[in-house]
Formats: C-alpha cells, sequence, structure tokens
C-alpha cells in the first residue's frame, strides 16, 4: 500500500483530495488528509475508505517530521512560503513531494541532495502555474518537430467569476486565496519583446495592461506576471523575440485597482495600531496627500489622468469614502483591504467561478509566418467544488497518480514541461472536460 | 585594561577609530580594529599605540565569536543587517555592544536576555539617528520642566555637499554609503500632522517633499523618514499633534530621483543577466513603456507633469540617455544605479560634505504658543575627514567612554536619550564644534 500525506484541507484542495480518494482504493492508496483544522480535514474524507483526517501545524517539528515518515509520497497545499521545512523534511526521509507552488529559491537548493536520493520534488503542477506549462509545451514541442521557429510566446491566465454570475463593477469574486489577490505582482514583472527587456515595477504594473480578445470567451486586460523570462530555457525559446505571462481580469479592473496600489493600500510590511478606532473614510484620509474638498474631491486630484467615472463607481461600491469600520485591532495595510474584499468579493452560494487561459504562438515554418492560440475555459459547479479547485487540484492529483504507476520517473526539483508528463495529463484532463480549443490563423 | 574591538574600518570610521586612540592610553583601553581588509584597518591604527589591526569576516563565527570572547565592548560599523550575530554574541558572551544603526527587530528580541546579563546594546548613536535623539530630547525635557506642551515636534537632517564644493544639477556628493541613498526610503513613511497618522509609500516618497529655509545655512528639501510614530513614546511627546523626521536633500533632488523610484531603477530584488551587454540608453529602453520618439521624448511622455528641464539636466548630467556601457554582469537595477552614481557623485579630493540638521519645537507655555528652532551645520575637512565621519562617530566615542567611565549605567536596548547620556555627549560635541544653535520665536 502506498501512503500519501496531503497538507492542507483549505480552499483550492476539494477536487485534489476527492480525486485521490476516489482512486485510494483501486491504486492501493491509502491517504491521510493533515490540516491545522482537523474538522476541515474530516470534511473532505467522511464517507471514504482508505483514509484518515489529522490535525497538522508545519511549526511543529515533531510532528511535521512524524507525519512525513510515515508516509511514502507528500502533497503540501500550505501557502507557498511554509514548503521550505516540508520539502527538507522530505529530501531527509526520502519521501517524494508534489506542489502547486512556483519554485523558490529555497527548493531550487535541495536539487542536487534530492537528486542524490532519488526523491522528486514536483512544483508548479497546478493550474498557473501547472497546466500553462503543459498545454504550451504540448505545442511547442509539435512546432519544434516540425521544424518550425518559435518567434514569440504570450501566455494568459485569470481566475474569475463566471459573467452570468457577476454582480459588482469589478467583475470579480475571489475563487483562491484572497491573500494571494491583495499582494499578486510585488516583484518587478520581467519579460521579453522584440528582443528586448522590458521591466515594469509593481508602482505602475497595473497601468501597463494590455486586452486579449478571447472571442466567444469574452475580452480580457492582461498585466504582466512575474518573471516571464526565466521560462526561456526550460520552454526551449531559445529564439524567441517576446516571451510574456500574464495575468487576466474584466477590463477596467487593473486602473482601479493601481488606486489601492499607489494610495499604499497594499503594504504588508507594517502594522496599524488601534486600525479598529479607524474608519474607512480615515483610513484613506491617512494615505491622501493633504489637499481641498471632499475625500473624492482629494482623490481625483490625487489620481490626476489616471482617474475617472468608473474607477469612482468600483471604490463607491466597496464604501471606502464613508464610515465602515475596520474591524481588526492591528493589521497591515494589505490585512484591512483584504479583509474588506472578502467581504465584498465573497462567492454567493450559488456563484460559478471561471478560469480562462490563452497561449499564443507566432512561429515561422517554411518561409511563413503564423499563429496558434490555444485556449481553455472552464466554469466552477458551484461556490465550493470551483474551476479554481478543480484546476489546480486535478493536474496535481493525475501526475502524482501517474508517477506512482511509473508513466514517468524524474528526481530533483521538477516543473511539468516534458513530454512523459504533459501527454497523460492533459490527456486525462481533457477526458475530465478541461480541454484546449487550438486555431492556427 | 579594558578591552574595546571596532569591527568595520570603512568610510565615516575615521573619527570614531582617531577619537578611541587618542583616547586609549589615557583611559587604559587597548582597542582591536577589524574588517574584512586588514589594511584598511592598518591603516588606521597606523602609529598609534595601544591598539592592533586584524581581519574578520562576520559569516566566519569561530573568529567573530572569538574575537568578541576576548574583549568586553565591542563596536559594530558592519552595516545595519549585519548586526544580528554581532549583538547575539555580545549577549552571549556578556559584552556590551554599541552601533549607530536604528533598533531592528532583531535588536529588540534580545533586550530580555541582555537586561538579564547586564549588558548594554546601545544603538541610533551616531548622526541620524544619534545626535538628533540627544539635542532633541535635551530642549523636550527643558520645555517639560517648564511645564510647556509641546504640540509639534518635526526634525530634518541630511548630509550632503558643502554648497561651495558643489558643481553638478543634483547639488549632492556621497559622504556615507551609496548603497543606503539607492535604497533610501523603501518603506512606507508613517508620521503624525495635526493629530492624523499619515502615510506616505515609497511609490510617491519623493513626491511629497516640503522646503525646509534654515535661513544662512539655506533651504532644503525634505522628504518624509522611516516611522516617526515610534518615538512618540521614546520622546515623551505624548500631546503632541505633529510629529515627523525627515531627510534634507538640495531643492530639486526628489523630483528627480522620482524619476528612477517610478522607472524601477531604485529595485535591488532581482538581478539582470549580462548587464554589460547593455549601455544606459538600453536600460532605459527596458523600463520606459513603448512609446514613440526617442528616449528623452519618451522619458518625457512617461513622466507627464512630473517632468521638467530641471530634472532632464539631472540626467543629462548622468548620461543615463547616452551610450554609457554598464561594467556589471549580473547586478541588480540599484546596484547599476549605485555604480553610476559612485562615478558621478563622488567626493574630489580636497571637497568638503556638509550637515545640517534642524528640529522645530511648537509649543504652548502659560497660554502662549511659540516655536523654538534647534539647528546644526558642520563642514568636513576634507573628502577624507567628512562632517558625515565626524557627527556620525564621534557620538559613539563619547558615549562610550562616559559608559565605561561610568557617567551612565544601563542594560539592555538603549537609545541616547536620557539625560545621563545626552548631557555629557551634548557637553563634548560643542567642545569639539559640534554646536546647535539655538532660536525662541
Amino acid at each position: 500500500m502506498t501512503k500519501i500525506l496531503v497538507i492542507g484541507a483549505g480552499r483550492s484542495t476539494s477536487s485534489l483530495i476527492s480525486y485521490l480518494l476516489n482512486n485510494a482504493a483501486s491504486n492501493n492508496w491509502f491517504v491521510t488528509v493533515a490540516d491545522m483544522d482537523v474538522n476541515l480535514a474530516k470534511t473532505k474524507t467522511n464517507g471514504f475508505s482508505n483514509c484518515e483526517a489529522t490535525s497538522f501545524n508545519v511549526t511543529d517539528e515533531n510532528l511535521r517530521s512524524g507525519l512525513i515518515q510515515k508516509n511514502d509520497v507528500v502533497v503540501s497545499m500550505l501557502p507557498a512560503f511554509m514548503h521550505g521545512d516540508v520539502a527538507r523534511d522530505c529530501v531527509k526521509f526520502g519521501k517524494h513531494l508534489f506542489t502547486a507552488s512556483y519554485v523558490s529559491d529555497e527548493m531550487k537548493q535541495l536539487d542536487a541532495e534530492a537528486k542524490s536520493k532519488g526523491v522528486l520534488l514536483m512544483n508548479e503542477i497546478g493550474l498557473d502555474p501547472g497546466i500553462d506549462h503543459a498545454s504550451a509545451m504540448k505545442i511547442i514541442d509539435e512546432l519544434h518537430a516540425k521544424g518550425a521557429t518559435i518567434t514569440s510566446f504570450k501566455s494568459f491566465c485569470g481566475g474569475l467569476v463566471a459573467p452570468e454570475f457577476n454582480n459588482n463593477p469589478w467583475g470579480y469574486k475571489f475563487s483562491w486565496n484572497p491573500r494571494n489577490v491583495v499582494l499578486a505582482g510585488q516583484s518587478t514583472a520581467q519579460y521579453i519583446e522584440n528582443g528586448k527587456l522590458k521591466f515594469i515595477p509593481y508602482n505602475r504594473l497595473f497601468t501597463q495592461t494590455e486586452i486579449i480578445d478571447m472571442g466567444k470567451h469574452g475580452k480580457f486586460e492582461a498585466y504582466a506576471n512575474r518573471d516571464s523570462i526565466s521560462y526561456k530555457e526550460p520552454y526551449k525559446l531559445n529564439q524567441v523575440k517576446t516571451l510574456l505571462r500574464g495575468t487576466l481580469r474584466m477590463p477596467g479592473y487593473c486602473e482601479a485597482w493601481n488606486v489601492f496600489v499607489k494610495l499604499g493600500l497594499t503594504d504588508d510590511t507594517y502594522k496599524i495600531n488601534n486600525a479598529d478606532k479607524l474608519t474607512w473614510a480615515d483610513l484613506l484620509d491617512s494615505f491622501l496627500p493633504k489637499g481641498t474638498g471632499d475625500l473624492k474631491a482629494r482623490m481625483k486630484d490625487f489620481m490626476g489622468v489616471n482617474y475617472n467615472a468608473s474607477i469612482e463607481e468600483k471604490l463607491d461600491y466597496l464604501e471606502v469614502f464613508g464610515n465602515k469600520k475596520i474591524n481588526l485591532k492591528e493589521a497591515s495595510p494589505a490585512q484591512i483591504l483584504q479583509a474588506l474584499l472578502e467581504e465584498k468579493w465573497k462567492l454567493a452560494p450559488g456563484d460559478k467561478d471561471m478560469i480562462v487561459m490563452q497561449h499564443i504562438f507566432e512561429f515561422e515554418l517554411n518561409g511563413k509566418a503564423s499563429i496558434i492560440t490555444s485556449s481553455l475555459m472552464v466554469k466552477g459547479d458551484d461556490e465550493e467544488h470551483t474551476a479554481m479547485a478543480k484546476t489546480v487540484g486535478l493536474p496535481l492529483a493525475i501526475t502524482l497518480k501517474n508517477f506512482l504507476s511509473k508513466k514517468f520517473s524524474l528526481t530533483g526539483v521538477q516543473i511539468p514541461i516534458s513530454k512523459e508528463i504533459y501527454l497523460p495529463l492533459l490527456q486525462e484532463l481533457n477526458s475530465l472536460g478541461i480541454t484546449f480549443e487550438e486555431k492556427e490563423i
């Protein structure tokens, strides 16, 4: 019997855990679901065989290493910054690890030791990163096999609310960790455009956007996502002149979000004491420069050419100009903003979320320039069984199954870019309704 | 014999080390000067008795703890982020520590243990922080003794080039660690104004400035400095409505520096690979958004209302629009900018630097509102014996001497705000020509 430990049973783990539990008996797996909140873990394991729920605390070294030692494979669905201790234990005790998070410097440092011990540290095997790698590499490898030269690769992804369930001017509701949404983009975006390095620092990330037209799925607004350049080598895109990964939002979201960035309300590096004595109007007053008129007039002067009625409508929806109380005693501006948004951007019962992804390849083949687009749209079932939970959890679960059934064998720090991983993954995702539509122009 | 260890012999340690060595024999001290570069340490000890020079590496634990164990008092002139290991060793081995740096969270955590072991961890005993605390607390304590209510306290300080030695449009040359100048302000400024909390994030710190008129010393431009609010309690300013600490530059500096902030050229969080293949024009091209016209036209469009001929003159002086090569292979934008500025903002032989500081107190006494200003201006002797080295090093050296001669006795984490520290310090500084001028209006 293969013993699988899943750490974390929160938002976006439901599809992952269901898949593993549904496949446990037939594959001779025993699945342990561990969470800080053992009752949350139990709700996921209830009614299934070959599994148990247990409590977990990543900072409790004995508990952590004890659980990891008792299992064969570990899935960490913890927030990314907590993977380090889990990964070090996995390498120490010779256990394989799967995460949906970006490869951190901490993770990279474990590569040599993991390889020497025959341990796999599989990362970026969720949606974005994850499905994007798999689906892009399929087309890249196909084009290269035909002898094509890929000159441009752009890839975009967004987790949004389905338009028919949208009822707020932002066109956005949370389908994953709200903290990540508030802190998104707080490192300089790096990409390549027409053969030149391009950098966009956080202070203007949300002002330099482009519109992505996904036809029947709608038009979206994209901002640049982290470091695209680092994918040039793993994606084998050595001749590419343009390389950009971006995040999608509904048009108009970014210019309004830029207000929070410019004010400083996404800052998570310090705490405001006695914030519970403030209203949102007080808070804006503290962040806006001196000026004349009421808060709305000062906001307008402050933002200048970067302000309009549509932005004001979005801010009004959040009630930031009013006497709404702040219910946190000691919190960073980002935490205060997050608390407000969790109230305003919550998926209501019955709401469906939506995932959209599009890759755009420009290439030359036999002297002819062409474009291929590859697009994905997935909707959730309801506010619990979200498209986000499916598209983050299933790639991980499927790839874990494929690894255990020896469809591929790799060691060290890996991301899903090799054929032996992405082909069976995309095939099974397709059978589950997660299907890319490819078009050549 | 009291054994004093000075770690770090770089810029701004010359006055500190001279003072300690000149006073060593008469006070029965033995002074060890330790630096990565033992030859640099030797240039400081040459010709003096009661001292030696030795090599040092803060990351070499045996070397570090061995040296600290052999001494009675440690002075750390290392960059602030390196104080942690030194401070932990000091507490472990029961040795007193002096630094000119801000109290870090790491330092705070050592307070209880230091107190229990009778160890003093004296911080912020340089210029700013340092002389500012001492000179402000003298007036605050005097006003409180008279029964005054202090309603506003603003304090400004800048390390600049003396105007008669200025020959560049920025009005600035480096008199201390260039890295700190490039990274200055990269946390949200926090202060109090008319009873309200005020926050200015980095993205607009250099656009919200005020002019400080220091009369015969000239007019300066101030930007808000770090967290002023945290000084409310230690300064005993419980009734204050306005509390602001700021940094001074020559007028026009901040609006031009804002170009680098907005571009992203002060970012130190990632490296640009093969930067040595780029010119400065290439680098600007990578950071400027797409646009029409040449680099200067794109810069003008990019900065919009925040641009003018005076800013362009400053950028031209730095040759950033031209084909000047970048001589660093793998470096952060901040490191690339720093290398350029170290060339352009270097004190030439014979150049004198200048320190300016001003405190402005508003208070009510017997129903009457008044203002006191307290101002300091110090010029350096030449490009080596700078006003910065004097005003950073002498307060530390004098306070160390006063501690060893038992003029005060404190333990735990301290800053120079108590009478027993600041009175003898200000008196001796005065005798050395570092004299505040107080005016009541």
